[in-house]
């Protein structure tokens, strides 16, 4: 018989809150103990999430101090600081923060939190008792450079990428609205996104005398779900020298597969799947990395972070069927 | 050289106002004096119409009570009303209301509205001072409907329509935020849609003993522009006479088309038509039409409103090229 | 430890092969013994459903004689009947067909085969030997009528249907084609489309004294996945009744769900659920129901069917995450 | 009374065609005299075209050897060439070619051909007799260096571009399947599309010391119409300097704009225009530029290199209703 861990959701009434109750609630290790909501409270976790109408009996509570094993911290930005600042959660409560707060090596007085890409440092993970969940964009990017700046050789890059409309958020707002955006292209905080600082933060670590920019141009795309990107640098590696170093470098990660024919979005969406092609022109590599911003850039990693954290298997729960079409 | 009419948009930052300010600023027999907007009064009209840029230097006047020969009216339903009995425009002003205050044969003191569909009542909108503009769901409907009743064979009949979310307007709400909408159908207002009002008022006039319903599904569509309708209902025509009697009611009609071959959608985006087909199975008879929402079904009929009350051509500054794609 | 039954797809390179194939690749029950495409034979599942890179290793066959406990033909339209003709299969084997050749009661020599719609008929799948599955449009507009045809208030229904480009298959054809049908909206097969005949035959069998029609209106919608239906039809019921009815009807039915609030697509989408949603307006009862057309309106069904004839939990396999967005 | 043109268009049945076709059918100066289609000869324009019902009897035609003015070549890429070297038109009849054949410098026995940016050299094409008129992607991008070039500040270039499905034309293929395209993004021919040649020479006439590479990435969108570009390079202008150079160097070209505040792609579908976006982030000076592919990137662009050539207003016929929506 199974041994089940508790595990508890703040903030459940948004798009990864969402998201990461789905998985829970699927998954064979985990009761899900509350789901918390300021907003929802008192009314079923269907109010919000229609598609789990026959699936979960779930009412979104206020409280959220019952304990728990692990507590998923699905907040705006800025957000979990504050919650961690004015509430005591028992020291043996594994967080883990989906927002943004930690990722740059703040801490509380008394909670250390580790960056959670588990193709970065897996055996750091598996050891942390709080988990710093990456950004979406930031894992993307990161997933596409590591192996690179591993071995020393990342150089300037130039970096693009597309987003899904739920990577900013439930909130109504000029950005999402369908008439806008359907059919349409625009760009953001060029060259100034904010997970440009968890992105440098790795890399230096992996290599620390890379002192040049990933200069990053984001855009937002007129679909919902997904990551797409292509990073360009100089690079002295053959195409097959790079395939080979990727390729030890992931074959250990069961959701980053390094793939030989050209790779599009919907391949990994609604998955957990990071998929990598490399080409290599003249000079230059390039490397297009795609993943699901909601789950390998989100809630699918910070399962796969509790998951490493409490010593089940990597994958479980995260056996996603992809929506293909 | 072209004597040019004056022409006042009232609530020109919203959709409607926006396209019928696109429409005027081509037209050849019209100056825009100016485009009142509470929101935006003060701003260039490309703040909030962007394509626009490059085309006008308009700015946005809180002022609507200089003169012109006719006065757009692009308020959300119940304004047009307030705005009337709050503000004396001169009696050489003609209006032309789209929205639906006064579609159901509601007057003021000192104006009458022709309801203008000019498909059902050319003459009486050559003729008009003031005209109500039909509903995008309402000309759709009875565009399709028109010739049964002339010629009194109209009996119940099933009808769905589809529309695009610029048919929801301009304000933020959760039916038009695109990760909501984007690849979703729904539906609303199921047989209960407002402009049933003004379809059953106009088919009762043509068919005077027509006592039977319109039952109409609409539906929310996941794309921005258009509006296709199938109304299905017994009729004792062969598809040849039906053909035959259709064809003959639009002939003179140069925004209408019945076709042949079966229609899509996306034949009538950006522009002024409506296209219709029919199709006869059993003791059924299947009609389909199409329109786009923003224009047959709002600011292109109230421009070719405009035509016909100053006696330009009907089609004058509506000769658009359809983005067929 | 789980006893395991083997099954082979036999045209496994399309989409509903490809569907079926990856609700096996995790269902706990199955091992996928082989999975046989013409086309493909030699190469790689991957080479065609290459979300399932990292997945699986399976290699499509174009041999498909190894004994299996279930067959699941995933074929074209005719092509089942003439294999079944042409190649003999143990009798032990259970065929599961997701063609329509076998629906309307066609047998082969040896073979008999149970319309597979568990809400009609699960005891007959129960004890069944080989299922003819049904079709995508016919199971949405059934669930939506099936509770009505029970208790005999079925009258002549009027159906409005929109699905997914994936119901019109993986060829290339001008309706499928991107540029044409992005934001497009199209009719199709009005009131004869191909579905209508085991609609009939299931409800003439519910309610044998049924000689109306069901007019469905076929409409091409402009996403991939899933399956809107508006059916309409006058009934003595009051709401209450009639919701009563159908939740008694589906109470035991997990995968069909009625619901008080108004539905929308997307909630069923990369799922195997039905949503059911009444309103009453007048005399006139509307009912709409989803589905998405691969799983509960193909693969998804047709492993439930499996499900149901091999003595495994009904929903095994088929607890899939929503897409939601 | 105005004097017309005569107009040929060869290969009319495509989607640059059918757009130069809408183009010229309102264009005030320019009467069309045939469209020729192989495959289509004989049959209605609007069986291809079928938004022009109702505007249009023209029919297809086999031959194109009437004498015209000016003759628009919507061939494949390769087969203006060949038509030329197979076929004598008068020398008075003035060519526009829309393919790929003439754009480097090529000629054929008696043509010289004018590449027809006239944003870049409208003197040139002022005098020409022959245009090559530029790709879509080579239009954009070039119109977001060329006042760089034009000052000598030109340096490496990283460029992502990302296109609508139209610009992969009307045949059916794998990347434009509307199940595979809907929702998703992709990348081809990564930093060797075949446009880089024209870009380059281009760039070269105006900076001649220019040896660096633009970096193009291009992608592939799930929308139709439109093309969206950031170039990203060094540059020691201020922001401010950089804005008053694109001001400056694009004041007498009336449908190029540098727009101050961020754009969106859907500002300029169904239209003429190009709009242009600064940013300056550290030393990096980023360029946003966008246009619609089948407009400025293709037949709004031949139809301005026609009014050039034959001394019309430049904007004459291109004073389009963008779609917005």
């Amino acid at each position: 018989m199974v041994n089940k861990i508790k595990a508890g959701i703040i903030g459940g009434a948004g798009y990864t809150g969402g998201e990461t109750l789905r998985l829970l609630l699927s998954h064979p290790n985990v009761d899900v103990a509350f789901v918390q909501s300021r907003s929802q409270a008192g009314k079923p976790v269907t109010t919000t999430h229609s598609d789990l109408i026959g699936e979960t009996d779930l009412v979104y509570t206020s409280d959220f101090n019952q304990p728990v094993d692990v507590l998923f911290l699905c907040l705006s930005h800025g957000e979990s600081k504050k919650l961690l600042s004015e509430n005591i959660f028992p020291a043996t409560t594994r967080i883990i923060d989906l927002g943004n707060d930690f990722r740059l090596g703040d801490t509380t007085d008394s909670r250390e939190f580790v960056y959670g890409l588990p193709e970065f440092q897996r055996d750091k993970i598996i050891a942390a008792k709080n988990i710093a969940n990456p950004g979406c964009f930031a894992t993307t990017i990161q997933l596409g450079l590591l192996p690179l700046a591993k071995v020393g050789l990342l150089k300037e890059v130039h970096t693009t990428g597309i987003t899904g409309s739920t990577g900013a958020g439930q909130k109504l707002q000029d950005a999402t609205h369908f008439t806008w955006r359907a059919n349409n292209i625009s760009a953001y905080k060029t060259l100034t996104h904010q997970h440009l600082g968890e992105i440098n933060q790795t890399l230096k670590k992996l290599q620390p005398d890379f002192s040049e920019t990933v200069n990053f141009v984001p855009w937002r795309g007129d679909f919902t779900r997904g990551i797409f990107v292509t990073s360009v640098l100089d690079c002295s590696l053959t195409l097959e020298e790079a395939n080979k170093l990727y390729k030890e470098y992931y074959s250990s990660h069961p959701f980053t597969q390094v793939v030989d024919e050209m790779i599009d979005l919907k391949q990994v969406v609604n998955t957990n799947k990071c998929l990598i092609h490399l080409e290599k022109v003249g000079s230059k590599l390039a490397i297009h990395s795609i993943t699901d911003n909601l789950l390998k850039g989100a809630s699918g990693q910070a399962v796969q972070n509790m998951n490493l954290m409490f010593g089940f298997d990597e994958r479980e729960g995260l056996r996603l069927k992809s929506t293909v079409f």
